[in-house]
């Protein structure tokens, strides 16, 4: 099954439409002055994630038919811009040091350059968005702002709930579906209206996306804790000993009573615990209460509607294997 | 005079389009919730700027005689929204604590808060540029785009000249340039578009309006000094108090040798200077090395650049009379 897995990572890592997205990116000219605005873009979009949103855009115009990558390169561009927007403002809001393994903008230079370049970013990925074809720019515009709106919001929502105390867990899934499922299901969204996808269509896509997208979050989370260190690739428990109000973390919260609330509480207020101790301990409470198990149950939950909405969609199946062995890459990574 | 130049100001104050533009901002309905963020947003549209930019779109959609208003505000409100939205980012960068009289955002809340409102009203701003009528929206978010990237260089630039010793008046100019005229100037195209002005016509508007920046910013320079404490509305010498470059500062930094080099350095050092002696001698200063005089020169240069735009505009007197009085209103304010 590993190496199964290993297939589809590498699969998807060298889709080759990544190649075509780095090219459109390294072509474009942004200006040289003033430096420490563009420098800082020039920078973070160096650090090369993994190009999977702006791929999104390019795969769901494939599969509803235009394969015109001309057409289609500069929304996708658009969707990348927007996520390194983000990325760059909410280093600042979580005084986030690093990102994508180097130091975040506002840690290389300052809070004021990252306010900034972001913001000129944000314009950036507008710009890009104007560069499609003319004809289908209102519908691509309107799509894009609800859900950089969304997006907004999931990253209020996000700090708000660090200091609240009655997160459900239907709250905690609304934040993760606006802060970053809403951007997948978006990006699929935008390949759709550039390939005159009907509006049910790409309600059925950008629905995909969205559940795919908390499935995804939702496995992060459990991953964190039981994933292998070895391939998970952060430090597993890492979410337990910084307090994260994780899936895991809120089940547990809502449903202890007793000695477990007692134990959690513990947990959560007692320094002197050894953080080996600790994610332990957490990890025998998350069993205890079945929070483990539940987590698992919502992911499948959210991981089936995803397929389901991909089943919908009115094309032959072999249109639609790229996106769902994508999905399935994603949903199956280092377990 | 002053008499002439108070009823322009107050026609101005009270044209009717500002009455349509309250009315339309009044009518959108923001979410409620995350509160930290569209909470903010209501409060600084409620602080209830001059509303000039929205108006000028107003006003030039009518010069070129599109006088459907339903078509216009949306992008009217765009243009205001996106000057708020750099309001509030500009005064988490500048430290400001005060804006228009209130707390700043950033004050009031916090700097997250103002970084992440801030970005949601700039989405906001799109979203109304987005309910422009269809086949105007790929020429409009263009010019849209180009101005809101020119805005956050003039920005940088701004903070960059803080810390620089050689900033020209050239240099200067082109700050000021993008920080604030482009927005006048991208307002009026934005009219222009709207009402199927020749691109010819659309450039001349544009320049009009940037010229008109350009001349309002140095006047603004030279009032703050040499205004009429009673009218002008701020503190007379502020600038001066504060070190700020303006283009009174940077011609004297230029041209000042000998002993006037001497002065200069001490007034900016000697921190025993009190404020008056430190505003007075500036004041002798700038009247040694003609500062003053030049500043009202660069300004009647761009002041008479921006009318011989508006005059090339192939549309016959009357129609420009609302727009020429506007600008006179404002070139004579406060003085």
């Amino acid at each position: 099954m590993i190496i199964f897995v290993r297939i589809l990572i590498i699969m998807f890592e060298q889709h080759p439409h990544i190649q075509l997205i780095d090219n459109y990116i390294a072509t474009l000219k942004l200006p040289d002055t003033p430096a420490h605005l563009y420098d800082p873009i020039t920078y973070i979009l160096s650090l090369h994630g993994k190009r999977i949103r702006p791929l999104l855009v390019l795969m769901a115009a494939d599969m509803f038919g235009n394969k015109d990558k001309e057409q289609i390169l500069p929304a996708s561009c658009a969707i990348e811009f927007f996520h390194n927007f983000s990325l760059i403002h909410d280093d600042i809001m979580d005084k986030a040091p690093m990102r994508r393994g180097k130091q975040s903008i506002h840690q290389k230079w300052n809070d004021n350059v990252a306010i900034l370049s972001g913001d000129a970013l944000l314009v950036k990925a507008y710009e890009e968005l104007g560069k499609s074809p003319a004809a289908k720019i209102p519908a691509l515009l309107k799509v894009f702002n609800r859900i950089a709106a969304e997006v907004c919001e999931g990253q209020q929502l996000d700090m708000d709930f660090e200091t609240q105390n009655n997160v459900s867990e239907q709250d905690y899934i609304e934040m993760i579906k606006l802060k970053t499922s809403v951007l997948l299901g978006g990006a699929l969204q935008l390949g759709a209206i550039l390939a005159n996808a009907s509006e049910l269509q790409q309600n059925l896509i950008y629905d995909f996306g969205v559940n795919l997208g908390i499935a995804f979050q939702l496995q992060d989370d459990y991953l964190d804790v039981y994933g292998n260190p070895e391939t998970f690739g952060k430090q597993v428990g890492g979410d337990i000993l910084s307090n994260k109000k994780t899936i895991l973390w809120i089940r547990t919260q809502l449903s202890a009573t007793g000695a477990d609330k007692i134990e959690f509480d513990t947990l959560l207020q007692d320094e002197t615990i050894s953080n080996i101790d600790k994610v332990n301990r957490m990890k025998k409470l998350y069993a205890t209460l079945a929070a483990d198990q539940f987590a698992k149950e919502v992911k499948l939950h959210y991981m089936s509607l995803a397929y389901s909405k991909l089943e919908a969609i009115d094309l032959p199946a072999i249109s639609k294997a790229d996106l769902l062995q994508l999905a399935q890459s994603l949903m199956n990574r280092a377990k």
